[in-house]
């Protein structure tokens, strides 16, 4: 996606497609859990908050699980009692961590943070971004001063692609109180393209199609997941974004840097499946990139884990060699993370 | 293991256990295999290398497999076609690389890196350290001038206690070779402490102990893996040092720091196990850490496969609760790396 370009003092043109991505589960310490709700927070303060961010809400749409923005840099998922904030570009998004953490207490009833996930792909272009967003520690330092219990981790390789995380590994306590409310099946499918085809890409060119519903078509994009209310978007001169959500609230969502010289996509979501082998195969038939890394959070209770089995077991998917495969084991999560490149031609 | 002792402007003793690991099997591109050799490299070549490392040589044992060296900063083992050093302190072993390569080739006959694992635990004082060795990036920057396919990983939470690695990671080649020499039955385990038991740690000082025999008795050592020849060293006023080898090759080494507020103890083998647990179990019960990372590498044909599985589905190991585990698979090996630590009584 790509509302702004970068002008560059050489009037090179850059966008950096890579997003950041912030996602919270809330939860109370008494007994509001009820009715505590995210989606009380009003759009006012959203608007504000995403002001400190450096972006703004330029489409909407809800159900009763989940309202769905798309931004001028990506994407806001708000359901119930987690909150997913994507952006792509220079934005800067933990800064409005803090101010995230006192409207969750004063609109939506929450006064804990149950779990956090801060994660992103190394930038193409690092320097061009802003500070604390210039270099992993910078973001580690700002979580670390407001998440006691906060771990970093780099998965794949630091000296070439990779993918940092930050989430919340607290030290087990014996006599710990259960998990409040009770773990619900969850599992999220990231899968982040670069270097893809040139001729897909001019899909989501002005030039190309006069709409986003033309792009989405075009492309494919609406049957990666069937039964997807779409909000899409096509950015002028160039770029894309979609949300896509079902009734029971679950989402989608693609975000697309289509320049030749930066090409970027992303695909995100967090629909339960057996296996994500299907979707997977989809989304790289759908864009083809020449390289792209998988990612598969699962906790316990979700039936995505003979995804993770299955990808260990292969050496690639279809034409994409994999590069790097790893895993890890959260409190609460299984992390999956590959690596794939197109064997060089 | 604690040669020399750092002295701090302040008047401060500290000495870094944290040593650098670092392992290259050899291979020729031509029919030299079986007449290539590296214990063919004379010993003052290998004493310069050593100066350019800023160790020296101690002690020294061998058979008809392996030659084991205690060094000043921990140890050296040369086999065949596999060179293993292991040095500690403010060491700077990659210094040591390229006269290293050289001498591989013009003595041992060897042409040809086959696989490369340079890794360490992260530093208690990494300002201390000399160049390259003062951060990651700068050992990663070293190494990829020297190997195009270089791939660098940080296993564990950075903004904790992680362990780093750089191996090689070519990228896959359709009508690729099979390896020369086939494939062997290789591991590894690695045991690196922190904040030992001081009655334990209090063995290996000379205050306590005579001499290193005295020492590997006391503490149990010499049970850890039974029929090893041990060649051990007690350093002055403190500070230990062993390697243990077998007929037919296999190693063991085991190095301390046993100051109290820097006490850091390391145990590595290649002894071939279809379990690993019960070794585990018999160098935590000796050394009593606080903290402990342990690292697995077994390739294809090793039968250590059963304890990666075991490690996994264990959240605890006595009274050491599991931080993070975390799985890798590479080229010829599949990677372990777990981190636990004890229960705050």
């Amino acid at each position: 996606m790509a509302a702004t370009e970068v002008n560059m003092s050489d009037g090179e043109q850059f966008f950096e497609g890579v997003e950041k991505l912030l996602e919270i589960w809330f939860t109370t310490d008494d007994g509001n859990a009820k009715t505590a709700d995210l989606r009380k927070i009003p759009r006012h303060n959203l608007e504000s908050l995403l002001k400190i961010v450096r972006c703004e809400i330029i489409s909407f749409t809800k159900n009763d699980q989940i309202d769905a923005y798309v931004l001028s840099e990506s994407s806001l998922f708000i359901s119930k009692r987690r909150f997913i904030l994507k952006t792509c570009g220079t934005t800067i998004p933990l800064l409005c961590l803090e101010p995230l953490l006192h409207l969750a207490e004063q609109f939506a009833g929450f006064t804990e943070v149950e779990d956090l996930f801060y994660s992103r792909k190394n930038y193409r272009r690092p320097e061009l971004q802003v500070t604390p967003h210039k270099h992993f520690d910078q973001e580690v330092a700002l979580l670390d001063a407001l998440f006691p219990d906060g771990a970093a981790y780099c998965l794949g390789a630091i000296n070439r692609d990779c993918w940092f995380l930050y989430t919340l590994n607290p030290v087990p306590q014996r006599n710990r109180r259960p998990a409040l409310p009770p773990l619900e099946p969850d599992q999220t499918l990231e899968i982040l393209m670069t270097d893809l085809d040139p001729e897909i890409m001019s899909i989501f060119t002005r030039e190309e199609c006069l709409n986003a519903t033309e792009a989405t078509k075009k492309a494919g994009i609406d049957k990666i997941i069937p039964n997807m209310v779409i909000d899409d978007f096509l950015f002028e001169p160039c770029g894309y974004s979609m949300n896509g959500v079902t009734k029971n609230g679950c989402y989608m969502t693609i975000h697309i840097t289509p320049e030749n010289e930066f090409s970027y996509v992303s695909f995100e979501t967090n629909v339960p499946s057996s296996s994500y082998r299907d979707i997977i195969d989809k989304v790289i038939d759908t864009f083809l990139p020449g390289k792209f890394t998988v990612t598969i959070f699962a906790n316990q209770t979700s039936p995505v884990k003979s995804t993770t089995k299955e990808l260990i077991h292969m050496n690639a998917i279809g034409e994409w060699l994999r590069r790097d495969i790893q895993q890890c084991n959260f409190k609460n999560y299984d992390l999956l993370y590959a690596f794939y490149s197109k064997f060089p031609s």
